[in-house]
């Protein structure tokens, strides 16, 4: 089996797992495999699985290794491609963590690309999923925190100091609940997962009834999960429905806001309750967004949609970027293709 | 005299007052003349004095009217360039004015285009101000109400149906003051100069000590312009600080909440009070954005400006479109041109 340009494996490495995948030229998901991340093993373990999921992939594919061309991992914090350095990501207990050069040399010196997992995850909408083909895209992913991107002339916009798409820190109520940023009122304080658990149990302490506590003990979780979110919703409980509420009216007005600043032609919301709930998430975001439109006239041709990959958006925009930069950088033909 | 390409004037068409500039391709302002709008007296007188205004302009210049190139119109509305129409123009009292056509037969077929006020005076920002070179930049107009647009990879920012840049419809207080569009709590019902009006007047009627009304009085206002706010806060008149520190909070924050999105270089702060004020109405906007970023690295390269070009921005920018649109349609060679 030949690729052309080579193989490459896009990897969404996350606090608690990693999911790695390949991705032809055409956009098709050839095979993907997942892991535990266990990041209390050091960095040296879970770069050590990494290249392990890599090289299970190429395996399954029947994919010689050194037809691997590339590989991208998007990073649940700030990083630096041209050094491969990880600055710091909280989640994986990094700090200065030399990912590129490592998992380069685990791999046997493939190319390895770094990039944040929003701007991979939103790369990956725009690229495959629901926002193929459009010039300007805005994607909101709702998770423990809000993160996003911004797609402009069909490209990631990533500014002056390279750390735009922070759509979670908007400002939407001066006076609301603190965020973990150190201001008060930001997305991510109002409609965060975080923020909905820490709404639901505030409730539920003033005595209000709800049945999310129980079911997340009979699910042996300390925090609020999407799937706990889904299911108490369901069943109509009222304090979630509640919260759920007052979290999709606030991810509205963000909406809503971006809309009037960037016109876009796609907003695609994404992360864990998006791609359990979908539309049932997004049509009250949707309806309030729609309201908040400085101009009404065709308001419709800027489309609010849930996440179309779902949790393939982050290794698939990965992958799509390893395959962009490899093809940007014009490697020096290697061994293998000579002699192909 | 002889004009490569011809030459250019663009022309910023306000409510009360008209301005014209001629620019030539260096970004030197050759002249400028002004004239009263008096829209009470229709559009054809209207149309009638834009063109007076460039035949002056050509005359003073000593350069024969066939050698104006375009002619491009800032109006305070919705335009379509394609047609020439003028949508909806409020303050001039106009719907559906062919303005492209009629101003074109008034100088006898000459080039029009038009596009909105606000982004000509973010295009004359970024093409010869404060912007000038920057790949990102936001411009935000604070006058009767507030304005903005998104310079992207150095060009205007239009979006899916041309509207995007309305800034001041970012809802930032949700329970906040009714906005003219609809919502409660948009920037401009907060921090623009008529919201200003207001909370002054609302303050001097619960009994606060204010001169600003005498003020306005002895200088035969209705309403609050930027010449009686800066005249008041050097006196220190406690109302108008107080407001005038409430709106700069506001604007801080929406500035801030661009900053988080876009990552800009340059965010450009417009207007009246602006362009009177200068850095004292600019630094505690900086100071708040700054306190808001989520990335407080480097917090500095975005750098927050009160506009260089002031009253100039909007001709000056409708100039230079004019000169970009007219290099990229490549008229046929005129009469003069061959003559030459």
């Amino acid at each position: 089996m030949r690729h052309s340009g080579g193989l490459v494996i896009g990897v969404d490495l996350g606090g608690t797992k990693m999911h790695a995948a390949a991705v032809d030229e055409h956009g098709t998901l050839l095979h993907d495999e997942r892991e535990k991340t266990l990041p209390e093993e050091g960095a040296d373990a879970v770069i050590g699985r990494i290249a392990d999921l890599c090289r299970r992939i190429t395996l399954r594919l029947n994919v010689p290794h050194v037809e691997l061309g590339a590989v991208c991992v998007g990073v649940p914090g700030g990083v630096d491609d041209a050094s491969g350095m990880v600055d710091k990501a909280p989640n994986l207990r990094w700090e200065k963590v030399p990912l590129g050069h490592l998992l380069s040399t685990a791999l046997g010196g493939v190319r390895v690309f770094l990039d944040n997992d929003v701007r991979v995850a939103v790369t990956g909408e725009h690229a495959y999923g629901c926002g193929k083909g459009t010039r300007t895209m805005v994607g909101i992913f709702v998770g423990t925190g809000i993160g996003g991107g911004v797609i402009v002339d069909g490209r990631l916009h990533t500014g002056t100091r390279g750390v735009a798409g922070e759509l979670g820190h908007m400002i939407l109520k001066p006076k609301g609940p603190r965020c973990p940023c150190g201001n008060r009122g930001c997305a991510e304080a109002l409609a965060s997962r975080t923020s909905m658990e820490r709404d639901v149990r505030a409730l539920i302490a003033e005595g209000h009834e709800s049945r999310v506590l129980k079911m997340l003990k009979k699910q042996g979780r300390m925090h609020l999960t999407s799937s706990v979110i889904a299911k108490a919703l369901e069943k109509e409980d009222p304090v979630m429905t509640k919260v759920m509420r007052r979290a999709q009216h606030h991810i509205g007005v963000l909406v809503g806001n971006v809309a009037n600043l960037l016109d876009p032609e796609v907003v695609v919301i994404g992360g864990g309750i998006a791609e359990r709930m979908g539309e049932d998430f997004v049509a009250r975001i949707r309806k309030v967004a729609y309201e908040r439109m400085l101009v009404q006239r065709d308001r419709e041709r800027v489309r609010i949609l849930p996440t179309e990959l779902k949790e393939n958006a982050a290794p698939m925009g990965a992958a799509y970027i390893a395959r962009q930069r490899l093809s940007a950088s014009h490697p020096p033909p290697r061994t293998h293709t000579a002699s192909a």
